[in-house]
């Protein structure tokens, strides 16, 4: 049995493949098959003459999503998408698929959603998807490459969080656990042991929000080093979001282009990135007429209308302490701030970045706690790691499906992720 | 600041380290401080006359785990640990730690768990969970080499599984969401839209089991591929295992020396892997004298009895269908068992794999689930896989922390995963 994807392998000869059918388009004695197999697409010739009568006849009859066998020989076609053609000498039916739920016209988005076991087998489905693939390998390799540790932090977790409203719960033999936000504290304890650690999985917000950029499920990279600062922290995000944007361009230029991104727009991501504190952004916001009080997190609209005339990423460093977790490390420089920053991205895309450098002194982190109004007992292991050797360390936390939504330029969050979970959405 | 990693680049000119005191040991007008950074340990010899006063009483009041800044030049030294020594000019103490709760003494392992955050630092903890992120690494590079498409499948679930005893659930704006035990039945959602995918994440068991061989939370890496038949599934899986262990064995020599693995028993694992279906394992075991009748699932003393004389994993297949998930596809040979396998690993670690092919027969399917008395209902979406184009596919479910603690010839697996969840243990 071939595969689509090695067809230049056999040009000339006869393959035999099995896949789905996308569609079926017929003139008089001719007849064309587009067929997937999961690892490309094909276009098939049928010849009246060619093949037996019943397998003309089955031609017309072959409806969307059925599976076939198809015997033929490989022809190189440039006009062919892929740049091949099978003429095909042999054809079955080996399963049905009657009534397809999915047909070549607009559906609604409820629709669709209710339908993402079938919607994923969609080009653009399918496009979005493997560019997500390759974002999650190249996070892997990257860190990997680097002498970065993985460290797979905890889902069920006793501690409470910085958003004890927004968790999930489940009840855990008697105990209650909530589903983590965040695995920064735990690899953060790693630190020590490793240096350059870092987690990869899926987090959790119990928020009622119904934005184009949020999910109750979604999955996250978390770096942290030992010794850096939020300088370096900004210099690693950067290196690192160029390095995943230029790996989508190497290797999914076939998906961008089903997807009619705009690469341009890609190509000029090279690091070094723009910087702005959070102050110069409240004083620029507020000069273009923009209701922002310093104090206050940027919300999305601020964002949007910081990144209006913007090409290139964007660091808001410096966030006044009030408005960001307790465990950030307050800037002696003016310390009604902390060392941390976002990472805006153009387009209409928001933060996909959010990182600090961490409170290492363990009677301000413990003031922090105590004026956050956050139990102490639960982070009693938290502050041990500034009682036995502390040091200096930053790290950050990349949202997947929203880095992925900007590289493929789709406007839903939802769509970049295979099945994705919603206030109002937990099937299938 | 130079790192313990770059040492070999660096001999004989003097760098600075930062790092965390393992221990120290004077002799007279000579001691000895052992240095560890996160990329690696080194032994600093400090010399009474070549530092100062303060300097050298310092050295004396150093205690485990204080944060310090070291000075001096980079010698060669074979009978040093990683070949290296630091003749120190200067030395400083960062941050203290006092009576830092772990000791060199045997400690309980209740003790030893409740400060994971720390223990996380012992030299035998950080071999285990550094074979344990290479696994993890090589995981996706052996997948993403061979096309695999990762498709990251949900944790939050409506559909009642396999084991709805056994699930935790949590609110879900009014709804109940279970946490995921696989991702399997998503990604056979993916196959016809990319041949071959896997899910990589954690998943989940409410289950009261107290043994070495269980967690709560536990990583699973999960492969499916369209037209994969039960023999190429596990072929596929020989290739996997047998390309973990390499890597592990190539990358990780260190780590299994300092965990005295002895190492000739991994070198043996090569494909292919023998075989013996599941009658002629009941056949042996009860040549052995072994209580185990055909018709149920082996249980763990059955599978240490089978693998006792045995070097390499053995797959056992076709087990009888009332023993198994509703899934499995039918043996048309013998439809009294399915088309599976698990694969087993010697030296008392049993099964590190479950693997079939799938039922993609509508009917056979539904008769499957009405006798096992699940809801039709939350199954409708997994169903239309069979409505539409159904296809002949297989997969397998490898759990990272038992093949981590069966490459690493860890007892418990508890210990190869950063923060275990178990029955009693949410904590840190």
């Amino acid at each position: 049995m071939a595969e689509i994807r090695e067809l230049s392998e056999h040009v000339g000869a006869t393959v035999t493949l099995r896949g789905w059918v996308e569609g079926t388009r017929g003139h008089g004695k001719v007849a064309f098959l587009v067929l997937r197999d999961g690892t490309g697409v094909v276009q098939c010739v049928v010849v009246k003459s060619q093949v037996q009568e019943d397998e003309w006849a089955l031609h017309g009859v072959l409806t969307p999503e059925c599976l076939v066998r198809v015997s033929g020989e490989v022809k190189v076609d440039a006009r062919a998408p892929g740049g091949f053609e099978i003429g095909v000498s042999a054809l079955a039916l080996l399963a049905p698929s009657e009534e397809y739920p999915i047909q070549p016209k607009e559906h609604g988005v409820d629709f669709l959603l209710d339908h993402r076991h079938l919607w994923l087998r969609s080009s653009q489905q399918r496009a979005g998807l493997r560019v997500r693939a390759e974002v999650e390998q190249a996070v892997h390799d990257f860190l990997y490459r680097g002498g970065f540790v993985r460290i797979d932090s905890p889902i069920l977790t006793g501690a409470v969080g910085e958003h004890a409203g927004s968790l999930f719960e489940t009840d855990y033999f008697g105990e209650t656990a909530y589903l983590a936000q965040t695995g920064q504290l735990y690899i953060e304890a790693a630190c020590p042991a490793f240096r350059r650690v870092y987690c990869f999985g899926p987090t959790f917000r119990a928020e009622k929000s119904k934005t184009r950029r949020h999910l109750t499920e979604f999955w996250m990279v978390e770096p942290e080093v030992a010794f850096a600062d939020s300088d370096e922290n900004m210099r690693l995000q950067e290196d690192f979001v160029s390095y995943i944007v230029e790996r989508a361009l190497e290797n999914c230029a076939e998906e961008l282009k089903v997807l009619e991104r705009d690469t341009s727009r890609l190509e000029a991501v090279k690091p070094p990135f723009p910087r702005m504190s959070y102050t110069e952004a409240v004083a620029e916001l507020q000069g273009r007429g923009a209701a922002v009080e310093w104090g206050k997190d940027l919300g999305a609209s601020d964002e949007t209308e910081l990144m209006a005339d913007r090409e290139l990423p964007l660091f808001v460093h410096d966030y006044p302490k009030q408005a960001k977790a307790f465990y950030m490390k307050e800037n002696p420089a003016d310390p009604r701030t902390v060392l941390c920053n976002d990472l805006l991205v153009p387009e209409g895309y928001g933060e996909i970045i959010g990182g600090s450098q961490r409170e290492d002194d363990l009677g301000r982190l413990q003031a922090r706690i105590a004026e956050e109004g956050l139990p102490e007992k639960a982070y009693a292991w938290y502050l041990d790691l500034r009682r036995y050797g502390t040091f200096p360390h930053s790290g950050f936390g990349l949202g997947i499906e929203r880095t992925v939504a900007w590289i493929t330029g789709r406007h839903h969050i939802r769509e970049l992720i295979p099945f994705p979970r919603l206030m109002n959405r937990l099937y299938p």
